[in-house]
């Protein structure tokens, strides 16, 4: 039974007088911490945990919110945490694992729901990796088989069509570039699987912090190709096992 | 045998010779109709049939490139086509079907492999129907059952909430919006599908064309949603569909 | 009677010559301290006294501006001052109050005219709590009482929802946010009250230094909603308590 | 008593099942109307009728809307129709009121609720009319008195001070400048009202449809302003109206 | 002898007075017709004789530089005509040839200086066919052979692979391209000849008028590669044609 | 004596009561006549009459104004006539002079200022042609001596030096280019007169409307130069003016 | 007798053959010292001396230089330097005089031309000081007699209007605002003098840069009215020493 | 005989079966080195050996991929090299050449293919030289002899102009410029060589970091020109090298 239907029962019961009903009913399914409210009905109304964004949270911060999850017995993956934050986050949390080129931390009490299907990470030049083992590093935390091409650029085809038995056996490709972004198009268009494009902010001049892939992405004239934000591994990962898990 | 493996058994036995072999391999896997080449490699390497993307060609050209289709054994979606041209087409193919407000032509001899699972689109407002529209015909062309919802602007966010069932229902949901775009990022916070972002035209002023709408969803702050191009319902009707038939 | 009043009188009283009562009406109403012009009738003509903006001026120019206003007998309130600056007027104004989160100085010698309704500020991030805690030490500031409202994003519409009859007792309300900046049109579809949007700079790749947000906000489909400059947490609160005290 | 207090009360006393009481707490309050849902819940919510935006509407479909409305008991605005549009839905509403300058068509059946304190819009230029004449209906269509002041651009800044007196009586001031913008932020200097400035798309060349004047206001040195989207002259004279009956 | 020496060597004998050689010498060398200045030394200058752009120009402006250019011993080269300026081009100069899909009139009463090499030009989309039919034109018009490859885009890679034995005998690459704008990054890495990157207009929403593309290629990750202005199929034509004459 | 001088001496002498006198002061100096507000007082403060900016006005008001201004004395100037708006003023005021390239209305009752001093106008091609005739016609309204060079453009730029005797007898230079826009930065370093950059809207493709030539004459790196809107004839001809009378 | 006529005489004297007339004429008038070439024909040209951009080049570079110019017997005048490099630069040059706000470095062995005209600054805010001091420095070391306004921003006009006097005997005005760049606008509309309009960087936000400064400025409704670059006081003061010494 | 040939000869033969012919078909031509793939291939492919872009690589893998290189046979180009770094590589490798200006690090135990046609750089301002110098090492790398022109921008044109001659012998020019971009204009004007302009991001304010002058590129009315990206020396060498080998 949903929690509102537990509600209702006791609302039919007796058991719960209307103003509080009303209260529960209003207020929703979180937890307000001070500084943030751990969304514990996440899990249920998406199916995956909070996940810590550390850009801008201070160590102590970070940390408070990972004790909460772990506490509400999740996994806790932080995203975006410069080398100094996770050295500090390992002391606390000595079973933590820290990924440097990935900037993640990660502590999994709990195994993860696992997916049968592969998720392929294809990625351009040597610099776009960080952004590719971001994804990586998400799509492992929620259960997927990961596999990885690096510099697999289009201005070497040679490379990526030395990839296609790999690229075509995965159920979900992730194409990261930056500079002309062009990758994910010529992908899309040698296989079937749904292909998600990440562009990244390398490149200089008028690369204008990534905008040129993210343009060149969005008017891919191939099909079966959709785009999240500039170097959001986290956000490719994320969505790859959303599918991978249908 | 997969074509490539055919010339290469032809070779073995001596039944091709060796230029002849290195032109059909390197020639790949297409028909040259002269203004068009026409992929007929497509349904094998990517699942999918060529679409005809009709803004800018002829009448003719779109004429000459169904009959193609047609006799290759393919159905035939046209996008984009005004008003004037369908009809046009409609004297020539009296099977094919318009639908005005989508701008598509559909030809379907054949029927389509049917997949289970719900696919789900949700417009913001009355003038983002004609983008949701040209996603819906596409997931129907390629055998998808579809659920329309209009006008569930987050503005009156009680008329969205009041669908949530139905959208919890779908295997993947399209979310379509114009003017501030933050329509995707609500409902992406609220169900396990994954969601595809499809920014309108619709607005005025700084809306700068879809622009403003394209940034907020490449912004979103919730998980599990990619974009595709402003306007580009047939971009996400097409990538629904692969996802859905995984 | 008005300051022009006085002078025209005089006039006709013989009191004062052509030259001189001609350069009076002229020059205007403000004293000239060098660097700066103190604007001394702009709590009459504004209802409010000037404000020091803090990001590029020396500390020297700030303790000096601050002496003149005192001396008027007017409260100070100083924005966008760095820890460093902070500190050393500290010690130069004891009874200043500091807010680090805020970056703001404040010197209070007179009470503020109080308002009767509520600023009620929300915003969606942890991030985008400097910006808030702005408009809030601001609206504070000219006697306005604020109650704040945290991490309530639109990812997870419910923890919004939890707070509707908080935001419904609200006279005017400020939303703050970054990323996709949806929060204030969500806000506005839910509540009577004028609501200020404020767009932050929180935020990476398309998110372009906070325009993404401010986009949003500037198409919103709620209507009621205005919208101030990226991270003007100050502008957003002034204007509430402009309005406040209507 | 609300209309979910009701809902509870009858389920308290077993007039209504679970499922029945889940389905109506969940689904919210509007009636569909097919190609739109008519937001009958709004007037309680946000104190105002739906308004409905002609742009990209068909005369069917205003029409439609306009007669569901009428029914609810609802005043009707409808904004930016065009001189065909209004002529065809004169015919149908004799008693409609079309204002072919501000491009609007007004049916008033209700007395809106009055407010005492005057909206002054204040424009820049002739051609910023238009602009001003569309947040003056609908200032006037929720029950406000306006006073509108023409052709008070800053470079002739001695008409707009020979306004001062009649800007100064204003409770709210609407603002409205293309061009360079500047109009809003020597308004705001002088008055105590809040201010809202609506930036229009009047100018050329670098103008680029209104972005400079956009910036121009975002960006005024003056507090107690803030800004709607270009050309958004009925947003202004909704905010001014919420702001008005306070 | 340069015009120059010509001069000096006539101050040397006596022949020119100082006032006419020096105002000679500043003059420089073109012929004044009013509303234009034929450039006669541009052959010599340049090599190649001036070009008239027909777009904002009248037939009769044009009529006349074309008059003016034929008498002088050119060949004519007109972009940019509509079909209707073309007719009544081709009525005064019946043995001008128009190419409707270029948009070009040429005459040619001199036969170009022929060029050994061959140019190729390859497109991506049946769309681009117009610019890359202007960059053959104009490199036909300086005596090269061209080659065209049409719809080779890059989601279809294997209709490129297949033309590589015909790219690679090129000694100059043209590569005509819009919506994401990746086919010369890929074509310059199959190749050793110098590629010219053409972006075109074609695309919709995020293409930004060609403004994606444009940014693709300026951000090539391959090298030997280079850019002309969007549409400008006649600067590649000719770039292609100077570097092919070397 | 002026305005105000007077108004002062009324009140000493006691002719003129204070509320009337602080009315009259706070005024200011201009008729009001409904659509617009003649500012009489223009042509004392700024040393030259009002023009009309015809681009977004109805003939009438053009023809309302226009009356205006010759009762009180004024010359009349319109800018951004239409051939047909033209036409039909033409026989409301046969004596207006109407010039269709630069799009321009001129009534001259009134000899104007001369001033000593030649303004050039150079423009760097045939289409630039149109604006840099508003800026002569401008000039010449406001009795300046005008010499034009057309077709100057830095392709060829021995043109240009051909004509640097010229350039250098002017006392004020306007430059006019549209495309590269680089025009204005050779000639300023060859004349000692100050140099007005006008940027036209002519080119295609990354022109983007003018802004190219817009910016490449902001960041001249030649001295002496300054820069107006992107075809703003009208506003180069009046600063030359302005500046040919110092 | 110009350079160019000195050259020809000889030439008909026979004094000099022919090659090296030519070399002479073609090879123009400046000294290059490797890394720079001193255009030493710039006084002539331009009637001013080079001056020194100090951004980019070392203390070196710039010594080298300084010394250059001194020994051509010019002035001095570095912009853009450093508190660091200027400290260096004076102990090699110890009558060099510093001006650390305009960050210039100035060495005047000559007296400069002396012009009649008074050239007025006046500045927006106090951050805007800065660049206005750079043009005050940059008038002053060609002979002009400079006056200053600062903070006088369109926030409190009064403060602007009590300066009116001193305004209108300027033969020249330059307006120096940043964010919402509404000065000059104003400052137009009250003068008879040309006004040299200096958007700067002071801003934050949307005010990108001094973007929103720049487009403000460029759209003035007033007349008489150009602008430089962003921060380029020198530009305007240069520009305006040129106007004043007409 | 083709790799290719190769492979199929060898099937026919019998001596390759036909997986692993397929196999071999597909792969291509690399070595995958983990984290990097370096080309082998490219050089038979493109003609020249792959290029070391040192920005965003460590120390220990610029090593990596340079040992590889060498071992390969290949000469070694590293770009982007901050000094920090070359100092580190030039103690693993001794023979290597450091040029500080051009930010590159030279290995060349194999003499390049030598071209016998003169490549000229050309560049406007001193900052543009480190852009300039970067073309040079790159083009001397692979063989060409260069001829630098330092300092001849368009604000002093006779300082070009006095250049012809030697721009007139070069078989390929480059011309680099940041500001206004307007010196490769010129210089196409003058020269019949093929010109590659290389806009920088030398310059402030509306520069926006180089896109002024990229776009005055861009727009060029002079033919024979096209654009590299900004600050991109390296390509425009590499191109020019390309074209010098013809």
């Amino acid at each position: 039974m949903s929690r509102l239907g537990t509600i209702l029962e006791a609302v039919r019961r007796g058991e719960l007088d209307l103003p509080e009903a009303e209260r529960q009913i209003r207020a929703g399914q979180y937890a307000d911490l001070g500084h943030s409210r751990v969304d514990h009905d996440r899990l249920e109304r998406n199916g995956a945990s909070e996940v810590i964004y550390g850009q801008s949270k201070t160590v102590a911060q970070i940390q408070e919110i990972t004790e909460s999850l772990l506490t509400g017995g999740h996994n806790v993956l932080v995203t975006r945490v410069s080398g100094a934050k996770a050295r500090r986050l390992l002391t606390v949390f000595p079973d933590a694992e820290h990924n440097p080129m990935a900037r993640t931390v990660v502590l999994q009490p709990v195994p993860p729901v696992p997916a049968d299907g592969l998720i392929t990470i294809v990625s351009a030049g040597t610099s776009d990796q960080r952004v590719a083992e971001e994804a990586k590093v998400t799509a492992e935390f929620y259960g997927n088989q990961v596999r990885s091409i690096h510099d697999a650029g289009v201005a070497g085809i040679h490379r990526l069509l030395a990839e296609l038995d790999g690229l075509r056996q995965a159920r979900v490709v992730i194409a990261v570039a930056g500079m002309e972004g062009a990758l994910p198009s010529v992908v899309a268009g040698l296989v079937k699987a749904p292909v998600i494009a990440v562009p990244t902010s390398v490149g200089y001049g008028a690369s204008f912090g990534g905008a040129a892939a993210l343009l060149a992405m969005l008017n891919s004239c191939a099909s079966g190709l959709s785009v999240v934000n500039i170097d959001n591994g986290f956000g490719a990962g994320y969505l790859a096992s959303v599918i991978n898990h249908l």
